[in-house]
């Protein structure tokens, strides 16, 4: 079914996409469909949130700062690009329970958490999970979903400067 | 338009909502609706951005670190309750264009603004408007789009703590 998605996105556009049509390209009735995700809308979330799962870990440069920088910039690059914008609205409208959303947020926590696990077996000083998500990831997305514009990697990496000279435990 | 909008909703239920539905009630064709607004979810993007605008001026308590916290826990509690989450959800997904995103990131920063402007004319030192916005509004908002779940009052509190500690300009 995803597969049918992104083809028929490909092809005709995501405007064009109907039930009827993905349903046709899988080789399924259109019932199928509605029993398992209710709606389009929901069948395009769950699209969605499966092509923003990342497909790798993160690069390990040697260092907590270094990894936590380069990680923030290419999810910045990825998730304000037009087509992480579009999955990224589509995950939250097709998403009734919240689960989509849950899932998105979860993908960045995975990440971090290794980058922070590499941190500890090299015994660095790291910022707290919960503030990386809350003034470096928030800070990405909020910028990305209300006010459009074009992003700079630079912005990414002024939010780990700061994480990093105003949020570091110590030691 | 809006007003029968709010009217079906409160009747008949968000789902129940149609076009000509919403037409009826309001006295015209439904091709006037769709003329002016494309579809229902963009007509429900502007009434939900509609409902997001604040009534007031934020309190003036004295001091621009009590001003900051009491809008903060304000904010935290309308836009994390039930209501709060569909409007935002509803303006994020009938937004072709952006520009209902930006109309809610304009609420806050104006807000925020009439707040540093009092400041300013007591002389307090206070942080920057894009400090706040990027380490207060946004890890709200985060929370509330990607962390569905009990917003405490205190994570508010704690979030306009950490600024006024870590973020301040020098004097």
């Amino acid at each position: 079914m995803h597969a049918a998605v992104r083809e028929l996105e490909a092809e005709a556009g995501r405007d064009a996409l109907t039930v009827p049509l993905v349903a046709a390209r899988a080789g399924v009735t259109p019932s199928t469909i509605y029993r398992r995700w209710g709606d389009l809308q929901e069948l395009l979330g769950d699209v969605a949130v499966e092509r923003l799962r990342p497909e790798s870990d993160p690069a390990d440069l040697g260092s907590v700062r270094e990894d936590i920088e380069h990680w923030a910039v290419d999810f910045l690059e990825e998730m304000s690009s037009p087509a992480g914008r579009s999955y990224i609205r589509d995950a939250l409208a097709g998403d009734p329970d919240g689960s989509n959303a849950g899932r998105c947020s979860a993908y960045a926590v995975e990440q971090i958490e290794i980058i922070l696990g590499r941190a500890e077996r090299r015994k660095e000083i790291a910022p707290a999970l919960d503030v990386l998500v809350d003034h470096v990831v928030a800070p990405m997305m909020y910028r990305i979903l209300f006010r459009p514009g074009l992003m700079e990697a630079q912005y990414a990496r002024d939010l780990v400067t700061a994480v990093f000279y105003r949020f570091l435990p110590l030691p």
